[in-house]
């Protein structure tokens, strides 16, 4: 999208959260606004109409908010990747480093048949530990990532170096 | 949705799950099947066409899942009730009991206006505790609910006799 002024201008900045020093970007303020929330799906789902995807992956929690929403645009599936224990049947798990520390993630391992076409979305591109280790669990059951969406990314952070080699998309850039 | 078991076949039961004795349905079974997931939101969105829908309000974090596509189905925005210290601006909190112990949600103050239309959405309706304090989170900012969802009613907890008096549709009863 060329012109997001808009849609940032409803980001909402809050300082100090998780914690002191960190300036939060709340994306619940534009969620609510109806208008921007299916602006956020065209801009997302539009450029992927011909590329027959199969899944749409989302990132728990923020990245479950619009996977579904794609999914449905794209008349794909949608697959939830978790934090360790929320998924009730046999995982595969990787551990990554982010931002404020470290976490595990996990996916069904029947979540993904090998060759299925994979859209991974989350809502923000901060260091790439996430998404790195998301692009590892798909893969690991024999997915093929064709794009990498987030709503937000961080540029100082530069994650887009963790995930070299993919088609990284992202709606606002700080 | 009046022939539910083709949907029904695509959940999958966990015994023992999250905890030994209970038999926990899991939905991603049906989430991941493209087909399944459109009908499932054409089941929640179709009878609310007309109704002027401004928010959809769906509890963390398997509520959030078909939120934001009901959202941009209706033509509303979408809000998120969450967990204790997860939303970043200011809040309104709630406690309740819940099947496995007891818990907190939030939701900013800012996320509804007086007199807005909204609909609640959540995956699963067990004992009503959750929904619940999300009905109480959501009428506290001035909203009207105007219809709770649920993909999947657990009909002995009786959670329906915690939303008396509210227009309640669950699509997969047990």
């Amino acid at each position: 999208m060329k012109h997001t002024d808009h849609l940032k201008a409803l980001v909402r900045d809050v300082p100090d959260f998780p914690k002191e020093g960190i300036l939060f970007k709340d994306i619940t303020t534009l969620l609510k606004d109806a208008t921007a929330l299916r602006q956020v799906l065209t801009w997302m789902a539009e450029p992927l109409y011909d590329e027959n995807i199969d899944i749409v992956a989302g990132v728990e929690s923020r990245g479950f908010i619009l996977g579904a929403a794609l999914a449905v645009s794209l008349g794909a599936g949608f697959v939830p990747i978790r934090k360790p224990g929320k998924l009730p049947a046999e995982t595969i798990a990787r551990a990554y480093d982010l931002e404020y520390g470290s976490n595990t993630l996990e996916l069904h391992v029947d979540a993904i048949r090998p060759g299925q076409r994979v859209v991974l979305l989350d809502d923000l591109l901060a260091t790439g530990g996430t998404a790195g280790a998301a692009v590892e669990l798909i893969e690991a059951l024999g997915g093929e990532i064709v794009r990498i969406l987030f709503m937000i990314e961080l540029e100082p952070l530069e994650g887009r170096s963790e995930l070299e080699g993919y088609d990284v998309r992202t709606l606002l850039k700080y």
